[in-house]
């Protein structure tokens, strides 16, 4: 493509993000504005245009090859976002043709951890590696999944929901229907669940006790900072379910590393060493000490951005 | 290629198959021998290039494109059969320079199950399929995993080791160090335990009770085919663990179909429909309904050669 300019939407369950994004992944313009208010798809989106276009008339429209969208539920080959249970919207949005018809530039859609997948592979802890996972680490888990140089979208363009691998059979029951599921434990949500349950149960004295009833995982990773026990026990909990279902993940895709985004990733060592203590101990022989786990490194505000924009090239 | 033909090798813990295949999978010369027997791999290759030398010669060389080996435990990438328990050398073995330097062809080797996707790729039941899983359900269990219409071999080689998922955590010891993998339960080998365990600790009157102790797949699918309770909840079992795993492998790499070969896969619906119900129960809605359930239907005896000879294309 001649046009040196990508445009690139992330649309997340609270915030909208957006920016215009050169080839080497630098972020010429760029603005938010809040996902919820919009009682119909019709009006956020006019809002979003209405946002959008100062900064496509400052670069010149003509610069812009086209628009790539990240987006919780969206569809790479439908272009269309199905049911997804964090947007204030229901049933199908057909999302890229709508935004089509009202920037008129291509779009290209996929979800938002395909398009961090694909950030991560450009720009990111993931450059030059064709085999890896991203795994993000939010209020769910999600996933992209790279073999061979390519994003694996499967045959229906669903593929990659690691978050509902089940990791404890008969587990607790997750928003899906389905119950164990992984991001149930091991997401910025599970992990509140799991210090919500243990101070319930247990009487361990813990700095967490004056947040119960109110943990979030930031309050869980600064009492483990501090060397709370039962905070550090929560978080080594965390990563041996996730350290396991990595294991699974390794046995059939056997990628070169995990890149991982997302709050709960933010905790950085306190998660990652013992989730590779555990993945280590789960995995197959012959792909022991080879999957490297990688914090993303793309800076926080701006990999949702480089994402989507580089669903263009 | 201008050259029609390719020579498919695949090389068992018991035998060797071998054949000289055109481009739309007739076999037009084939053989086989023992792999038992053989002190040295040297000697092996002696007598597998004396087998492969008349047909061959029949055939005229020239007209030979390439040769294509499937082996358990062998690396597309490195040419290497790494540790294989199933055969009688032991290390690491550069098969594919081996037979390069033994037949003067172009040599390209992958593990067993990797040889069988691509056959039925090519030749078989994902026929036109970009987006499969291969399931070879013999003494172990084995996988190929085609996303995009590439298999996945992943980083270093190895993807696809679908029968070292951790089917059922701190479950029956496996040979390869861990417990619970899928084909301690899910495999021909599996199902023979679970049979033997199940006579052992019940009371129940059974026809499985005459062969005690020395229990075959194949009884316990005549047995089934009776209508013999205690081998159709045998049946039941084996289905429900490996239905659990397949939701679990659909979540990574939405396929569409899952392609069944080997001896425990001759059990045909007897196997397939419970497994079928199992893995419905367990998949995540978007992906409900989908999954084909297939058995492969190359004939038995040529589907080795012909994964093996479909490498070369």
């Amino acid at each position: 493509m001649t046009q040196p300019l990508a445009l690139g939407i992330d649309i997340g369950g609270t915030n909208t993000t957006f920016g215009i994004v050169d080839r080497r992944g630098q972020i010429v313009e760029k603005g938010h504005m809040s996902t919820k208010g919009f009682a119909t798809v019709a009006d956020y989106i006019e809002e979003l245009v209405n946002q959008l276009r100062p900064l496509i008339d400052k670069v010149g429209k003509h610069n812009i090859a086209a628009a790539g969208v990240g987006a919780p539920n969206a569809n790479f080959y439908t272009g269309e976002i199905a049911h997804a249970a964090n947007l204030d919207w229901k049933g199908v949005i057909p999302m890229a043709r709508l935004l089509n018809e009202a920037l008129h530039l291509k779009v290209t859609i996929t979800n938002d951890a395909n398009a961090a997948a694909i950030g991560e592979m450009e720009y990111g802890a993931a450059k030059g590696m064709k085999d890896f996972v991203m795994i993000t680490l939010g209020t769910g888990v999600g996933s992209g999944v790279v073999a061979n140089g390519q994003l694996i979208y499967g045959h229906d363009g669903f593929a990659g929901e690691i978050g509902h691998v089940t990791a404890i059979r008969d587990g607790r029951p997750c928003g899906c229907g389905r119950s164990g599921c992984l991001e149930r434990y091991s997401s910025a949500t599970g992990i509140k669940i799991t210090a919500e349950e243990w101070l319930a149960q247990r009487t361990d004295d813990s700095l967490l006790r004056q947040h119960a009833g109110n943990i979030s995982a930031k309050h869980i990773h600064e009492a483990a900072e501090a060397g709370d026990a039962l905070a550090l026990e929560i978080f080594d909990y965390t990563a041996r379910i996730l350290g396991q279902t990595l294991a699974d993940v390794v046995a059939i895709t056997s990628p070169e590393a995990f890149v991982f985004f997302g709050g709960l990733a933010q905790s950085g060592d306190i998660l990652l060493k013992p989730t590779r203590k555990y993945m280590e101990a789960n995995l197959l022989q012959v792909f022991k000490n080879k999957v490297k786990l990688l914090q993303s490194d793309l800076p926080d505000a701006d990999a949702a951005i480089l994402g989507a924009s580089a669903l263009v090239w």
